[in-house]
C-alpha cells in the first residue's frame, strides 16, 4: 500500500524529532530541563479553570465561526487596536494552527507561494504542506537581531505565484519585535502587488519593555490584505484548550474560511466558555506573568551571552531566543546533552535552529530555547548548557 | 484581492445552508424544531461531565497522538473487536472530523480519487477539497434500503487514481447498517486493487436490534487497507468536545498522520481527560439511550410512513433516516416550511438529502431527519410535516 506523496513535504516537527533522545534519558531516570518547546509552567487563570466546572449538561456543538457571545467578547478587544472590527470579523478556530491551515486554504490557491522571514515557527512547513502551497524564505540574520532585510530582498523573490506574506509578531522562534517602519515597508510591498499579510500575533501581549508589538490591525487602506491570527494558549498559558481565532475585514475570505469551518462542525465548545471566561482575567496577572518573563528573560539572556563563544541579542519579546553556539553541529550537541551529558543528574533540551530555517544549510550552529521556567530551574538548565559546552567533542 | 480557488470546491453545508431560514423565523418568534442536524438532546454522561470540573492547573500541550493513557484505554475497547491493536495504533484527534481529514492527507496523494457509496455525510465533500482528491460516488437507493450495489459498480468506477473507498457504517444519512457480506465483498475488492477501507463508525453503538454494526477491525489480512474512524460525540452525547479519533494497523500511515498531528500540536486536553472518564459510563447508560433511539426511531417512522406519498425502509441504525416526499424539490419545501408553514407558532426544519449526494439531479425529492428530539416534540415535528404537505404548493 502505498501513502500519500505529501510524506515527502511533511517534516517531522524539529521541536519533537528530538522526544526519543528525551524519553531515554528520563527512563535512565535523569531529570531533563525542557528550553524546547513553549510549554509555560505559568499557572491558567482561576477565571479560565473555574469555568470548566461550569460545563452544560449537554456538550453541544456551537456555531462554526465560534460561540457569539465570545466573538463579541473578542471583537470588543481588537476594536481598542484597529478600526471597524465587529464580531463576524473574528472566527474561532481549534488553536492558532486550525486559524493558519484555514487562512493558507483560503487566501492561496494549490501552488501558490508564502513568502515567510526566516527562521520561522517551524509547524508554518505543515501547514503550508497541508494547504499545498509552496513556502518561500527571505532570510534574516543574527546580527540584525533577526528584523526584517530591504524590501528589495522580499521583491527580489517576488513570483507570479506569490500571494502572500506571513510572519509571527512578536517573533517564534527569534524574540524579534518589528518597528513599526518595518511593518510599514512590508505594507507598501503587500499593496503594491496585493498580497495577503498574514500576521500571528500569538505572542502579543508578551513584550518587555523596550519595544510594543504593533498589531497589522492598527493599520489602514489594507482591509482585504490584512489578516490577524491568534491564541489563547500562551496569553492565558492555556496551550492545551486549542481555542484561536483570525481577524479580517476580508469578508470574501471570510465566506470562505467559514465553509472549511463548517465542514469540521465547530471548535471544542467548553474550551471555548472557558476561554470566554479567561477574558475577565485581571491585568494584574498580565503584569505579574510579564514581568516574570522579563525578569527570566534577562536572566537567561545575561547568562547565555557570558558564554565563551555564544552570540545572541537580547529578543524584545515573545519567550524565545536564538543563540549561536561555539559548535559545528548544535543538533549534535542537542542530542549529545540528551544522550551524554549530566549534572547531579540532571539534563538540558533545547530545539536545533536548522530545522527553523528552510534555505538549507543555515542556521546548523544555532539553537532556539524556550524561557519557560522558573530562574531556579533556568539557572541550572543554562548552566548544563554552559558546562557542556566545556567538554562537547564538536565544539569548534 | 482574489481568494483559494478552492473556493469553487468547497459547499457551503446543506445542513446548515438553511440556517438563515431558521433563524428568521426564530427571530419572528416561531419554534423550530430541528430534524435537520444530529445534535442528540441526551445528557452528556455524569463521569464525562465531572472531569471536567477536575481540570488541571496549568492546561498544557499533550502528545501529538494523544494522551498515553487515553489511547491505552482506547486499544483495550477495540480489542474486544479486533486483534492486535494496541495503544500506539490509535491516534486521537479534533473530532471524527480531523480524524478524516489527516487519514484522507495520508492515505491519498493530490489528485487521488476516494469511492463513497452515495448520500454521503456531505462534510466528505469538505475533507476531500481540503485534501485535494475527488470523490467518486457510487449510487445506492431508497428502494434498497441504501445498501451496497453489486462490486461490478464498483468495478466500472475503478480508475488509476481509485485509492480508498470511505463510507460510515451505521450510515449519516441513511441510517443503513451494512451486513457482514456487504463488508467482505468491499474487502475483497479493496484487497485487489490495493485499496485502502476508510471505515467511519461513529454510530457503531447505534443499532436496534435489526442487525449490530460489524467493525472494519474484525476482519483480518488486511492491516495495511483498514482504517477506522470514531469520535465520542455521539456515543457520549458530547459533540462539543471535539475527540475523535484512527485506529489502524498501517504503521506507514500512522507515521505519516503523526506529521500532520505534530503540526497542529495536540488535540484538546481537558476534552480528553473527559473523553477518558466517559469511558468509564456504565453499560445501563448505553441500554437506556439506545432504547430511548429505538422508541424514537420506531415511532419516527412509523408516523412518516403513515404519511400518504412518503418512502422509506426503516433504517436500522445510527439516528438518522432518509427519506422521499411526494415534493419535486425538497430544499423548496424545506425552505417554505421555515418561511411560510406554522401550527401553533412552530415550524420543523429538515435537511434537503440534494446536498448529501454528489451525482447531480439525485435526491432532489429527498430529506434527512435526525431524530434526535424527546417523543413529545418529534410528534409534534413530524405532525408539521404531515400537515405541511397537504398544503404545500410544490407538492406532485
Amino acid at each position: 500500500m502505498n501513502i500519500s506523496s505529501r510524506d515527502l513535504t511533511m517534516q517531522e516537527s524539529p521541536i519533537r524529532k528530538l522526544v526519543p533522545y528525551a524519553d531515554r534519558a528520563k527512563k535512565e531516570g535523569t531529570k531533563v530541563y525542557h528550553l524546547n518547546i513553549g510549554q509555560p509552567d505559568i499557572k491558567t487563570p482561576d477565571s479560565m479553570l473555574k469555568a470548566y466546572s461550569e460545563v452544560p449538561q449537554v456538550i453541544a456543538y456551537g456555531p462554526s465561526n465560534g460561540l457569539a457571545e465570545y466573538r463579541e467578547k473578542l471583537a470588543a478587544y481588537y476594536s481598542e487596536i484597529g478600526k471597524g472590527i465587529e464580531s463576524d470579523n473574528v472566527f474561532v478556530t481549534t488553536g492558532g494552527s486550525e486559524a493558519i491551515i484555514f487562512t493558507l486554504m483560503s487566501a492561496l490557491s494549490p501552488g501558490d507561494e508564502v513568502m515567510i522571514p526566516e527562521p520561522f515557527y517551524t509547524n508554518y512547513n505543515g501547514f503550508a504542506a497541508m494547504a499545498g502551497v509552496s513556502v518561500v524564505p527571505v532570510t534574516t540574520s543574527i546580527d540584525d537581531g533577526f528584523h526584517l532585510p530591504s524590501i528589495k530582498v522580499f521583491e527580489e523573490k517576488l513570483t507570479d505565484k506569490t500571494k502572500a506574506i506571513m510572519f509571527s509578531n512578536p517573533g517564534n522562534p527569534t524574540g524579534t519585535v518589528f518597528s513599526r517602519e518595518e511593518l510599514e515597508g512590508l505594507i507598501l510591498f503587500a499593496k503594491k502587488h496585493d498580497l495577503y499579510l498574514i500576521s500571528d500575533e500569538a505572542y502579543r501581549e508578551f513584550t518587555y519593555g523596550e519595544r510594543t508589538a504593533v498589531s497589522i490591525m492598527e493599520f489602514e487602506g489594507i482591509d482585504d490584505n490584512a489578516i490577524l491570527i491568534d491564541s489563547v494558549s500562551k496569553r492565558y498559558s492555556a496551550c492545551g484548550a486549542r481555542i484561536g481565532w483570525i481577524v479580517t475585514r476580508n469578508t470574501k475570505l471570510l465566506n470562505l474560511i467559514l465553509k472549511f469551518g463548517q465542514a469540521r462542525l465547530c471548535p471544542p465548545t467548553v474550551d471555548q466558555l472557558a476561554s470566554l471566561a479567561a477574558m475577565d482575567t485581571p491585568r494584574s496577572y498580565f503584569k505579574e506573568v510579564v514581568r516574570e518573563y522579563k525578569g527570566r528573560r534577562d536572566f537567561a539572556y545575561d547568562e547565555l551571552i557570558s558564554i565563551p563563544g555564544v552570540i545572541a541579542k537580547k529578543p524584545e519579546g515573545a519567550f524565545y531566543m536564538v543563540l549561536a553556539l561555539p559548535v559545528k553541529d548544535a543538533d549534535d550537541f542537542a542530542k549529545w546533552l540528551l544522550s551524554d551529558f549530566r549534572i547531579d543528574g540532571e539534563t538540558t533540551m533545547v530545539a536545533p535552529a536548522e530545522g527553523f530555517y528552510s534555505t538549507n544549510g543555515l542556521g546548523k550552529n544555532q539553537i532556539r530555547l524556550a524561557y519557560v521556567l522558573n530562574k531556579d530551574d533556568l539557572k541550572k538548565a543554562i548552566n548544563i548548557i554552559r558546562e557542556g559546552l566545556k567538554v562537547y567533542p564538536g565544539r569548534v
